[in-house]
């Protein structure tokens, strides 16, 4: 099932689920449905394991098509990501000669809501930089929240999956050790088009992830790469603070970003950014300059 | 003027002023008054500039002994952490034997307002460290908010000051460079015991700060040995994201922190630690082991 965030005909905010296929493709609404205002609110509810009752017998509302979408999850309360999570984005990393190490433990940074735009929305280029970068990455959503939880149970606080742009502005980035700064640029994380409930993917496949700058392919690698699996990025992360329903871990991103390439890559205004994961979707970004 | 959140004598969280002196001083709810649920949406309200009014004839309806407080701004938005921005705490640290070089951008990070703690309550020595620091920090509450401010119009959008106590479990901010990790435990950040309002403490002023562990001074500097200014700090946030009524910016901490100490010393469960800033008030916290 795909679940996702949207404005509906009125313009507000509302979350709903995907029905159909191809041109009859659409989306109904199950805020009042289910009594859960937002979709954060809905994953962590126990409602969520009787999602497919819900759902019978609906028909879609808007078509998918033209339809204005929100982040997945619009307002996380934490978004945890992950940093060199790839062992193909190490090698690339350590081959345009930034000295890294390998890490005993999951490198963490937080973004902030404000930071994420929706699928078909723009990924917007700040003023103050010419080097915006594109990360293609696997997003978590938390369901069940929880502290202090084991890798062995982290597999059921996964609500399900998505993709996140982690859209970086690299001179900024690297204006010091810590990257919050580049990482935080107000409508630069991509995150759509909708999650996929965990029921669909079985835990720890192996997924493929392509992103691909105006149709040129600059990213294709698998989340079997990845360094930290997603439990223990769970075990960690809940380590530190209490997961909570709708937050969203961005496990990180494969080689192939832009920063890394001879000669380097950014995103321009007037670019379409796109990252496609196997059994998700496609989250589809123009890059448009700051207003 | 003093302006707070706490608990009511329900137990439901509220937010006002402090009024009198000494064993009169008391409290009262300024959130029916106001009109505004919270005290960051006070603060960025018209009604902020007439506080004065607000508060007028009001008489205590809350002793300030025994209050509970919370955390002055319980849930900010953003809590935007300076890293090593005082001289002489970045002295200290070299002089500990870490390679760090003074950078031209002010290096930030983010704290969850979850790992935030009350003036009053504990802060929690996590299970799987031995090495909770402190660092005794002036911190900004954002009034008016806005993007791109300019550093010569920053004052302006200074609510007022308040204490931050920027709580940090050493092994597990040096996991890897990002240090996010040791920043955002649960109940590590104490946040009080109130903030001052802006008119009461000219622009740039320099004030005390002293850091004490049971009474014994640790740190005992002052503000004048920032490296970044609030108003540089504040551009350069807002250079990333639009900031709003009720963030919060903590500006760092001078020398003085356990871990560049020799040898070592960190917090330990039955310790009280204080932050006094002049011109502010004492922020204290008792540390208690994770239950």
């Amino acid at each position: 099932m795909k679940l996702l965030s949207y404005l509906d005909a009125q313009g507000l905010p509302t979350w709903g689920v995907v029905l159909g296929e191809g041109a009859e493709a659409g989306v109904a609404s199950l805020a009042a449905r289910s009594g859960c205002a937002t979709l954060a609110e809905f994953v962590g509810s126990p409602q969520y394991t009787q999602r497919a009752a819900l759902v019978q017998g609906l028909s879609p509302e808007l078509p998918l098509a033209g339809l204005r979408f929100l982040p997945v999850i619009p307002q996380p309360e934490k978004i945890v990501c992950a940093v060199r999570n790839y062992m193909d984005h190490h090698q690339e990393v350590l081959a345009a000669g930034m000295q890294r190490e390998l890490s005993d433990f999951p490198p963490i940074f937080l973004r902030v809501w404000r930071s994420q735009t929706a699928h078909g929305a723009p990924i917007v280029c700040p003023q103050v930089s010419a080097s915006l970068d594109w990360e293609g990455e696997l997003a978590v959503v938390i369901g069940q929240g929880g502290r202090h939880i084991a890798e062995a149970e982290a597999w059921n606080h996964v609500a399900g999956y998505s993709i996140y742009n982690d859209g970086s502005v690299r001179e900024w980035q690297f204006h010091a050790k810590q990257i919050a700064s580049g990482k935080n640029f107000e409508s630069t994380g991509g995150f759509g088009p909708w999650m996929v409930t965990a029921d669909e993917i079985a835990p720890g496949r192996e997924l493929r992830l392509q992103t691909r700058l105006n149709g040129e392919v600059l990213q294709d690698s698998h989340t079997g790469h990845m360094i930290f699996s997603i439990p223990r990025l769970i075990a960690y992360a809940s380590t530190i603070f209490t997961l909570v329903p709708g937050d969203v871990i961005a496990t990180g991103t494969p080689a192939g970003v832009g920063w890394s390439r001879k000669p380097q890559r950014f995103m321009q205004p007037g670019d379409v950014c796109e990252v496609e994961i196997e059994g998700i979707g496609t989250l589809v970004n123009p890059i448009v300059a700051q207003g």
